[in-house]
């Protein structure tokens, strides 16, 4: 077999863990908690079908890519829960060195433009960026919404914390922070957020 | 709220169903069979890492596009086992009204495109729809592998019977046909397949 196609053909093997991945936010119908990998499926279909309401020009196809690998660096490093923010200081020098051994299985090329990609991802600089983190950030709140808040009444989460982890869907659009907006007021007038 | 946008996330929030669909393979490891919404989150992005092996000229973004909805009518119409014909010819009727039925709940314009999209994949007529159909066909095969051939020993299933469902393959890519045959001759020595 050529050593490209083997490369890549052992990559896609290794990032099977990532159905492994347990986050902290539940399905819809609140039965058990969400892995990465269907989450990163979910996502990167969310892109595709809200596109239209992005407030600046992105490349979909690029969003979409970026939004399927955003999670794989977890098959080595794990979920860190986004209102744990001591947890996820820590966390990017582990995602960082996942990343390079991860995406370095590919060949070297096509190693380098994953990494970029997912770099601009975390660094959420450009509109693809923006767009890719506003998507991740509203899906888990349309889920946490449809099973009552089942995930934030657990821990306890605020009000205050959520808006200030999901304002920055605000730069990429105002349709969907106006959603957000809704939905972490509606929470908290329901008492799933404190 | 704009009515289109809130359609796309009534959609949004239907589709999460398919994190509840279980397919017949196992994950790598064995551990548990595999839901159909993290398979979607896998082809498609084995499809954007292993494109350079396809024979025909694709347009990557689509093939995408179409691997992370070609399931989504088994929120509805369920999840029927590759090797079982019989269910498989009464599926067809099912899934196209689930098709129909799910997408309808899309913008106008949206939804057409998406059931185009979805009708494409399942008639396997063009280069994308056999790329993303060859992709769908060896990720399984892969996994099977890497597990020792559990699903398969469970259901004693034949090497003429993975032959007979894999070979479509060839007509995307003959590298990743090439892959297919050596996995599936590798089992049939090692008594995976009968």
């Amino acid at each position: 077999m050529n050593d490209e196609l083997s490369a890549r053909l052992e990559f896609i093997e290794a990032i099977d863990g990532l159905k492994l991945i347990e986050r902290r936010n539940y399905l819809v119908d609140g039965s058990r908690v969400e892995n990465s990998a269907e989450h990163s499926w979910h996502a990167a279909l969310m892109a595709a079908i809200c596109a239209a309401h992005c407030d600046e020009p992105i490349d979909l196809a690029r969003v979409v890519l970026m939004l399927l690998i955003h999670d794989v660096v977890e098959v080595q490093a794990g979920d860190t829960y986004l209102y744990d923010l001591d947890a996820r200081s820590e966390q990017a020098e582990k995602e960082q060195a996942a990343a390079e051994q991860l995406y370095g299985m590919l060949p070297e090329r096509q190693a380098q433009e994953f990494l970029a990609l997912w770099n601009e991802f975390e660094a959420r600089e450009t509109p693809d960026a923006r767009y890719a983190k506003a998507i991740d950030a509203l899906l888990p709140l349309l889920q946490t919404t449809a099973c009552d808040g089942k995930g934030w009444r657990e821990r306890g989460i605020t009000r205050e914390q959520v808006l200030e982890q999901k304002v920055g869907i605000r730069d990429s659009s105002e349709a969907l922070w106006d959603v957000a907006r809704t939905l972490i007021d509606l929470a908290y007038e329901r008492g799933h957020l404190k």
